[in-house]
């Protein structure tokens, strides 16, 4: 009865790479009381992930070093102390990246399987979903006939906001990297367009896209993309700042927007998307992206590896652009 | 009869400066249809003449080369072909910086100086009041007991949004240069401290200030001032874009906040403040602002510098922040 772990090893100076994390083998303690042992069997690999392993604390404060890696994950009880929890129950919470969880059953959240794969819920159904409903339709504000703009709109969030915004009637341009993630994003997502940004120049193409400006653009990547959005606002546009994930291997010195003044001649606004200030609307969401998803109006995109002890090499994927939708790993 | 008027003879590289403005004596010319004449009395000087002398358009056009220099002035109408008009009263609008204008009476909007003194026009009564309100009022958001930070707190916009912050029953902490200024802003003003920003660090006295964060923050200058702001943010905090008097020496390579990523931890936001976006209300502001200012809970607080052909230096006091209030100059 073992379980395998990762841990933090070092802290990238740069970019995640092979030295980062250590696999270890571990003993599977005894239940404290209130305690579930939970079988792991899909891992989320999410962006955040690079600042969490940062030396400064962002939202959540950084993972120590020898520490298991924080992750998002689901499984099935094995053993519980928890009354409000059974052995077989199909459970989720941040159990982190590892074969095995022991420990608080407060953080779990029992699952209803019956109509919707385990998997969907680190995706679509899970903080991903959410992070694309709750930005695009609250932070973002998003109005039918919205001009919208997507970053990394092929990737795990941007891949259903680009589908949430079709449905609600927006006009909508994915930016993405590569012909083959384009295609998918014009022909799988419904976007009206792709910019190409490995093979096209972003700040020239959305004057063309955007005679308008642009409404709302919901922002994964920072940096010059988010510069060319600021070029080309609407009166009144919103910006969704979701991530940063061309800024995070340099978290010290990130590239801040050098155009923000661009936000007082439209009074347009950006803001900061994160799940947790918008738990009261939790069911209602959840309730919107299961029902889309059952009438086939919203596809979950997973791309799932294999082997925990893949994690490591599988989550330098992200910030590499080697997904398509919900990167995770299974155990 | 000659009109002596301020043109723009260069685009400065950085600052402002004796080489920027020409003075010029010319003709006035007859009336066309619509058209009134007005002798200016005030003119407004702020901030944003820095931008509109810039190359590039900002939320106005560049102001061209040997063109009259943009500027909202008041003053009395001489000669009318505008029925709406008289000669006799008192008008206010962008007629730029010189003694007379002559074009369009409808860019004029006729004042009641009844019960204030005309040169409030541009400052309390004016856009710079408006923006103090709308900038706390709308974009902040302001809400009773709300823990405010207000930087150029002694400048002309500031200086009202310290004292309509006090007034809404919030805490408030200003930010000026030099022990004169933050003892007027907390003296006169009535804010329950003042940062001197040329004599103490504003990142390392912000979190003893603001131990629980700052939930607006009213920035009128930009830099590393916005950054320190970033890293103290409350939940759902607003930053009210109002200007960055700091960064406009330098407008194609502005400094961006690199930390604008603490946006996403406290669901925060940053908002572009103009004025027109709230032309709906303006009624209602400058009623409130009225009512405040005669009841003596308001004070606008005027620096009257005198004389048509001391513009051109008269400007460069904005920049060098040596104006407590509102800074016009008498024709």
């Amino acid at each position: 009865m073992t379980n395998t772990a990762i841990v933090l090893r070092e802290r990238p100076k740069s970019d995640i790479d092979d030295q980062t994390f250590a696999i270890e083998t571990r003993e599977i303690p005894a239940l404290g009381v209130g305690d579930i042992q939970v079988d792991i069997e899909y891992i989320s690999l999410d962006p955040a992930m690079r600042p969490w392993v940062h030396d400064k604390p962002n939202y959540l404060p950084p993972v120590e070093i020898g520490a298991v890696m924080r992750a998002g994950a689901v499984g099935t009880i094995t053993a519980s102390n928890d009354k409000r929890l059974n052995p077989g129950d199909k459970v989720q919470g941040m159990f982190g990246a590892q074969s095995s969880y022991v420990g608080p059953g407060s953080i779990a959240t029992k699952l209803d399987t019956t109509n919707a794969p385990i998997e969907d819920y680190l995706g679509g159904l899970g903080g991903t979903g959410l992070a694309a409903y709750f930005g695009l339709l609250k932070v973002g504000e998003l109005r039918k006939g919205d001009c919208v703009l997507v970053s990394a709109a092929a990737g795990a969030v941007g891949h259903i906001v680009v589908q949430i915004a079709k449905l609600k009637g927006a006009y909508v341009v994915g930016i993405a990297g590569g012909p083959d993630k384009c295609k998918r994003v014009v022909d799988v997502l419904g976007a009206d367009a792709c910019i190409d940004y490995k093979s096209e120049s972003v700040p020239e193409r959305l004057p063309g896209l955007f005679p308008k400006g642009i409404d709302v653009y919901f922002d994964n990547v920072g940096g010059e993309t988010l510069e060319a959005a600021l070029d080309n606002l609407a009166t009144g546009a919103r910006i969704v700042v979701s991530g940063a994930i061309g800024e995070y291997n340099n978290l010290d010195n990130v590239h801040g927007p050098r155009n923000y003044l661009n936000l007082i001649g439209p009074g347009a606004r950006m803001q900061g998307l994160l799940n947790m200030h918008w738990a009261e609307h939790f069911d209602d969401a959840r309730a919107d992206l299961s029902n889309w998803s059952s009438k086939g109006e919203l596809a979950f995109l997973n791309q799932i590896e294999t082997g925990i002890e893949t994690f490591p090499q599988v989550v330098q994927m992200l910030f590499a652009g080697k997904n398509v939708g919900k990167l995770m790993l299974k155990v």
